[in-house]
């Protein structure tokens, strides 16, 4: 990318490169913009569930980072946000060579927000919704 | 254990052995019997978020594992059971040595069962319960 | 309406005046197609919380009927709709002269239906989002 | 009852007053003490959905109040409360003459408290379980 990063790229950047469960899955961070955050994942066998597919935990995971993020993004610098709850669909079995989580926020508050994501599989060049997340997000004054 | 397994720990654990996540994890399968079911996860520093706490989609990784086979331990044999929906409230930060997902059934149903988890922190020998999860499970027979 | 109801319409409204409850709030059906279904309700203040806005539960009603009437509205024909679950955030104080919720469905299955609603309180020729819900709707055909 | 309700109770009932939408349903508050809550409300049937069971929304309503008095009864004096979220699971048709919300209390926060409902409908000296609710309070100072 020749363009520098945004400001808001590089701060939630910064926080998913401290997500050491992130690396250790191989989940990247592909949008990160006011208000709208992405995460995608590549399928691997060794993150699956019972039938080969992603585990519902795995899927709610980078779902949930999204959220995070997203309502992160669209807070004032110097803040941190934690995860009060979420509450995940399973659409469609999590089938697929990829997988990304779409977020974007709902409302944003100065102690909580809301963000939903949708969680897309993608395969041979399709894309099929297999999950949707609703998430309750607390921001906190970071400690300088 | 000088007795036998039960059954329905049997059952439990051979479904518990292809869920390839639980392994990557080095989740452990502690209790399995009719109705009640729990998951427990050693703490890594390879899963955290980033405060150093064991990431919230990993703390529903195993809530919803160990609620799916609790659901799955009131079932009649020849069962599966898929996830349709969880919510879970993150109580603290997820911060010990160690992780319990203790499961139980709240409905069995033929085609529905709802199950609740709770997730405990083991530090210095204390306990402290970190997240309560509610989940939405179906089931389906086996095709043989 | 000069124009025949659709038979999309006709199908929800039938169930929908059986809904006693309906009556009771005076929430009215004001829109039903194929996968979308909205519900009005007239801020009563005999229908409020604490503080004088619609209580969180009465904004549910709406929300809940919108949903299972929007998963009813996608199936064939000789269906019944029950709720498995829902969750509900509430975004801003429930403050307004009039209520609506309005749903969509995001999966439809045989068995299982996921829907989503908004509602938004109408205020001064304004509206604001008050509340987010997904709903878990289950099918089941009619006794005939 | 010949000794006088306790303050949590007089706490409680003072604002269940205020709730204009619980004189409406015929709702009463049978319980509040220190991190419990119980709301009881007789069938009508005019507040049934289709098939004439009570309809979720109210069931949701009692649970919320309970929920939302159970965190208050927790908190110290001159605060208030309001319902971030909630989830529900309708576990059984809510069949019955009468129901009763019972609300405890599972983390009691200075900002955010995390309740849990179980609704029970009674029918010829027999309680069944029919929902079941997680909800996220929030507390507000109450302004002099």
């Amino acid at each position: 990318m020749a363009a520098p990063p945004s400001d808001v790229y590089s701060r939630i950047e910064a926080s998913f490169r401290k997500q050491t469960v992130m690396t250790t899955l191989g989940a990247e961070l592909v949008l990160a913009e006011q208000g709208r955050v992405s995460i995608r994942l590549a399928y691997r066998d060794d993150l699956t569930q019972q039938n080969g597919y992603l585990h519902a935990g795995i899927v709610s995971t980078i779902a949930d980072s999204a959220c995070g993020y997203a309502a992160l993004s669209a807070l004032p610098q110097g803040h941190e946000v934690l995860t009060v709850e979420y509450k995940i669909n399973l659409l469609s079995p999590a089938k697929g060579t990829a997988f990304r989580a779409d977020a974007c926020v709902i409302r944003s508050g100065k102690t909580l927000s809301v963000c939903r994501a949708e969680v897309f599989a993608e395969q041979d060049g399709n894309e099929t919704a297999i999950a949707a997340m609703t998430a309750t997000i607390f921001a906190v004054a970071e400690r300088s």
